[in-house]
This record gives C-alpha cells, structure tokens and sequence, in this order.
C-alpha cells in the first residue's frame, strides 16, 4: 500500500474513534481547524502553505504529510513547494532537515499518482 | 505482538543497557524521575495526568504511551484520559492531534487487555 | 503597580483589541478555550494545574501567570503549586528553571495580596 | 521612544556588533536568510506571511516583530494579517495567545505611523 | 539491513532527490551546514559534540544518529557520548529520554561494526 | 547597575526563595544540574559550551546567560563563543538570532568587566 493510502487510511479511522468518544471541546476544536483554512482574506491555498510551514518548523511529520496533500489538491506547484521548504529550513535550522527528506518523498508519491 | 508489550519490553532492554554504564548523572535523573510522580501534595493519579498533558504538549510518542499506561494502572477513566487530550490539544494547537490519535489507539490497547 | 494588576490590565486591553477585530476564528479558539477549563470528569481545579505544566514546559511566562491566577482563585496551596512545577521541571528539563524563579513571584505576590 | 524605533535601532546596533566578529558562517547565515525571502516561485509578500506564521507558531516575538514590519511595508491588510495570526493560534496553541497580543499592539503603531 | 547502512541510505537517497530540484536556498544552506562543523577556533570533534547535544534537545532522532555518526568517526568514547547524554537529560528533561534510549542502541551498532 | 549584576541578584535571591519551599525533587534536581558539569570524561568548559548550544537551540535567555557567565569563567575566547552561536543559528535555524543579538550584548559586558 502506498505511503499517502497509509497515512489516510489511518487518519480517518483513528478520526473516528476519537469523534465516537463525544468529547465537546475537541470536536469543537476540530471542526475550527477545518474552517481555519477556508477561502478569506488570504486564498486556501495560501493557508495551506501557512499550514505547512508551521508544520515544518514545529517538525510533525503527520501534520507536513497533510497539508503537503491539501497543497497537491489545490494546484500548489513543485517549485512553490520548495520555496516552502526552504523558509522552513532558513526559520527552522537543520533541524528541520530530515523532515524536508520525508516531505520531499510524500510529495514525490503525490505527483506520481497524479501521472 | 501488541504494542504495549513491545513498548515496554524495549523500553526495559535499553533502560538496562544505558544503566550499565553507569553514568551517575544519568542514574540519578533516572531514579529523580521516578520519585517524582509519588503520593504527595497533589495524588499519584493526578501527577501522571501532568505528566501525560506535559508529554502531549512536547509531542513525545513514547512518553505519552510511558504515562496512559501509568494513568491506566491508577484507574483513570476513559473520559478524564480524553479531557487532559483535550487541553493538550487547545494549550498546543493542532500539531498534538497526530499525537492524539496514536494516544488514542494505545488506550484502546490498553482497556482491551483490561477486559 | 504590581505585577498581577500590570499584566491583567494589559491582557484585558488587548483582547479587546483583538476580539474587535471580529476574526471568527479567533474569536471561537478563544471561546473553545474559556470552555476548556471548566468542571467536567476532572474538576475545573486539575484542569488548571495541568494548564499550568503544559504552560511551563511550553516555556510561556504569561501563560504561566495566567494559570497561576486561576489556580490561587481555585485554593491550590503552595505545596501543589511547587509539585507542579517539580514536574514540569523534570519534565521539561533545567531549561524550565528561569521560568520557575518566576513563576514563584508571581505566586508571592498573588499570595501577599490575599492576606 | 516607540517600540517599532526602538526594535530596529536595537536590531542594527547589535547586527553590526555581530558582523564585526567576522565569523564566516554567521555572516553567511544571514545572507542566505535575507535571500531567502525574495521574490521567487512565490511573492515576496507570501514568503513574509510564511516568515510571520512560522515565528509565531515558533513563539519568538523579536521574529514576528520584524516579519510584522516586514509585511506592513508590503501592503498587507490587517484582515490579512490576523488570518496569519489565526491559523497560529490553530496550529500552535492558545500558548501563542500571549505572542498575538504582543503581535497586535505592534501591528498598531505601524499601522499609526502610516496614518 | 543494520540500522546504520539504512539510515545512511536513505539519506543519500533523499538528499540527491532535494538537491535535483536546484533550491538555491536550499543548497547553499546545506552547504553551509556542512561548513559550520570544520576545525576553527574550536575543533571538528567538540563542533560535532555541540551538534549532537543540539539534535537531542530539540528531539529529532535522525539528526542524533547523523551526529553520532560523526562522533564516531571522530574517536569519541562511549564515556564522552554519555556525559553529551546526561548534559541533554538534564537541560531538556525526562522528555529526553525515550531519544536516549534509541541513541545508546544505534551507538551499540556503530560500536559493533567497529569490532 | 548592568545586566550582569541584575542577572545574578534575581537569580539568587529566587533560588533562595524556592529552597527555602523545601520541595525535595527541585532540591535534588538543582543539585544534581550543578553535579552534570563539573571535570568527568569532557572537561568542565567543553560541558558549559554544550549546556550553552543547547540553551540556544531551546532559545532561553537567561540559561544562555547563566552558561556565557560559566564559559567566561573557564576562559573561553570570543572565538569560541561565536563558533558556537554559528551552530545554535545552522542547527536552530534564524529564530536564534534575536537570542544571539542578546548573549552578544552581555558577552561584551562580561569582557568590559574583565578589563
């Protein structure tokens, strides 16, 4: 199974389990987080990359593999993707290296699928 | 093999080898560590719960699984586990959810041994 | 003017300023995060204390304070406050410990104002 | 003295304090991270919303301050902006709270300084 | 496949892939990363002990290994890499400690091949 | 007074306060942070130089100054002292930088007063 089915074959079931639980404020939280990223001031796609590069400064890799997937949606090209990267590697330091390796392969998996 | 059973059992074997280098440093902090979370002004039960929404907000896997299982052991119940997520999650945004979710499925793991 | 009165007020002032601004989003966070805190299968009172250690191994002094208010509303005695922060500072290392020396002033002076 | 004279003449100050070490890698540190955000697959305004995000989500306010000033000069909107600053407060915690008010009052006198 | 070789393999593999896109920013700060660790005023093994106890507070095992890598090369003894160990326990916490262990078992395998 | 005196006094004047609590794991931590850097397998200076990496990385003023009063102490050079700034910043990226403009201004203090 490829790495991108993976990643959100496992996010939608543990997603439900946790919505099973009914637990007010992180429903809340989550469907907040859903509307953070919708059409304002500044396009979803912009939001997006803020998404991403806030995920890579702060190194979560889960977090990198879903906006990384938004992007890809919305058209972001591989170029802008890397100008993404590399404003998280300049913020971030070298830190953020091995993050940006496993970026680069999910979003590699992301165009071949779209081929 | 389940994953609490590999968890810990890993968990034991390198304990046992960084112990055997004796770096007393390192054996203090260790042994600090453990007194820490005894009976004291505040309960056992409630200093695993800081210590679990401590090591959500810091983002580490293995801390988390380190303190459901503690806060199993003391009887905590499936809805107080979701309520300290739920803080986590606001104090430390949405980068925790990832963290949320294998929380999650580790729990499960650990009420169905109970069971 | 003392130091619990300097930072109400300017927290006051500038969430006014920032509701003003009438971002949703924000605006909801902050309501989620009012609602967080309250009673529920933890009492308001654990809940504040585990804000407090995730504020202080996230390392935010206002946060701290903030919580540290809450916190004496709530009756927590000084030998709670100190189990908290002996937590967060193995938790989250000497790099907590600026952080602690503060932190206790603060407590000092919250404590010399209700007597 | 306001604070945004007060941030920049301090910057310098210390900037050429810095540069006048002479360490090589320093010095090419900063280059590259004044190149980083130039205009490119993505505007230089986006670069600076990227900068802005990742500092608050990061929590160093000195950073936000100078992708504030940064951004003003590139015509951002205040709608604009507190969008940034609403998807840091999502993805990094109500720990970015106190870091959004501090951000705000700064936005404030660029903004009055323009009028 | 011990865990070195893959380690090393994949990072071969990844850093070819990034530095095909052709990021300006991107190449030259690795370049300049590898240049910040060269004999100076302080030498390559104390630099490559820096970085090490660096990569273990901020907790990002991949940098571990790469340092510890390095460190090996250099003739750093297992005495030194546990005091590194013990300054990083102590400066980030028991929050440290889940890295620890999966450093000591990847020092093992150096060791070993060593042999 | 200058900033160095000013560090020194809080510092002790709160650590008094907060012994004096008689809070057993903060004592045995504190003692146990002072054992971690005396002569061992690395020397005393090499240790306040790798405390003083990891400060920076973890962006903590005043454990930055703590550990630059400790290297001056140990007769460490400017040389020195900026080489390990160039791997704070690589490794911790530009969000170290407005941490550097201030342990280069209290490095300077520590040399005036040495004069």
């Amino acid at each position: 199974m490829d790495q991108v089915k993976e990643f959100n074959d496992y996010r939608t079931r543990m997603n439900e389990r946790i919505l099973a639980q009914d637990n007010l404020v992180i429903k809340r939280f989550w469907s907040l987080d859903h509307q953070t990223y919708q059409d304002g001031a500044l396009s979803a796609k912009t939001k997006e990359l803020l998404g991403l590069v806030a995920s890579m400064v702060l190194r979560c890799d889960d977090c990198i593999k879903y906006h990384l997937g938004k992007c890809h949606e919305l058209k972001t090209t591989r170029e802008e993707i890397f100008e993404v990267f590399a404003i998280a590697n300049l913020v971030g330091g070298s830190i953020c290296v091995p993050h940006t390796r496993r970026a680069v392969e999910y979003w590699d998996v992301l165009e071949k699928q779209e081929a």
